[in-house]
């Protein structure tokens, strides 16, 4: 069975590719904080409707935690890890 | 009788089998963090209806403490300790 | 009169032969930590409906206080103390 | 006028007989930590209605702080501090 | 324009003769404690409501802080300072 | 466009006369607490609907924090600094 | 795709030019603590409809933290950060 979040955690697979962004200046300090990666599962209780599986979310980088399932290695967060979706 | 959850509380046998997993590889520090174990009751209080008997429960390894009854090992663990299911 | 849990107080009467239980393998570690007994009354705010009068209450030995009410040594509880009933 | 309680507040006149119940044995740890008194008025915002004027309520020795009104002391308690009535 | 109190907050003009009462015996531990005064405005957030204008107050006397409105001191408590009414 | 509050703040320009009042007996220690201010814009989560544009509010000297927009000093207080109204 | 805020979280693009207004008496206190920038995105979550996308908000100078997205540097923030809006 497919692995599912609980109550209001989200379950992100990590981009790793996400630390190379175009080539417009930004400031290395503000790029280095965030992570971004594709929401796989929200929990029954995440209260932001717009927080949903395969949108884009993005969080700080040391937020959560990482568990391993069928191989494929999960970030859990809860619904207010996520600050933006895109 | 059979022994019932109450509050928000969850029952899970632990599964002892779940350290090992397939033959993909998991990152060492990931593995170790979490336990899993088949949920026997839940609390009428707890709020996340998917959290329910008979799915597979994966939570932290410290989380919550054992009782026995009727010979069995039952880890008792609060709703918000269930990360996911399976 | 009766004596009767105000609040989301449960009152029970510990089971004094509760350590003993069967011939299985028990970690004495486990068993130690939890006591049980008949819930007497329960009170009014208690959210829980699975927890009520005649039911085993199962909760942590350092739970709670006792009162002695007509010689009889009542513990008590909240309702967050009672962990599962059988 | 009479005395009103508000808020959650209970007022009770302490029972001083209270200590010297029956024949029965006691334990005196924990004879000595309650004390009973009648019931006198109970503010509005009481939520438990088994809490009500002329019942007995049982509380912590310590709890609570006394007034005085029309040459009766009066024991000040909040809701929470009636552990159970009779 | 008159003043009025706010929130949950409650004006009270502190009543200077309320420290003699009667003839009967007041322990003078629990008579030193308290002090009262006529109710003359309750914000709208207050839930009791029992507490209301032209109403004693009896409060705690070390609770809130005075200010002064057209050459009269009124204390402000909060309404959870009023522990009874009279 | 005119600034306006937002949340439960409350913007206020400050009364500078506000400190000499009348003639009667004022102690002083009560009156260099307060300050008070004509009430600018409430924002929209304020509960209490007496604090509203155009009314004089009370509050602690030292509470809020002032910024300055359109050439003028306001205060940002939140809905609980202003303890009442006039 | 769009950025877009979630929870009750605020994503504003901080106006540089907001330091300097017009030609009138500014306590430099006053004006150093608050910034001030265009509201694009606005959370689910956010409970004060009067904070909305396209507005100026204001805030304290050292609320939130910056993300880069598609070149643009958002300032991230929480509902309760924004104090005003013009």
């Amino acid at each position: 069975m497919k692995i599912k979040a609980t109550n209001n955690n989200v379950l992100v697979v990590r981009d790793k590719s996400a630390e190379n962004i175009g080539g417009l200046y930004i400031p290395d300090e503000a790029k280095k904080l965030m992570h971004r990666g594709v929401i796989k599962s929200v929990g029954s209780l995440c209260s932001d409707k717009t927080i949903k599986e395969g949108v884009i979310g993005i969080f700080n980088k040391s937020a959560g935690f990482e568990i391993t399932e069928d191989g494929v290695i999960y970030l859990v967060l809860t619904q207010m890890d996520i600050i933006s979706t895109k």
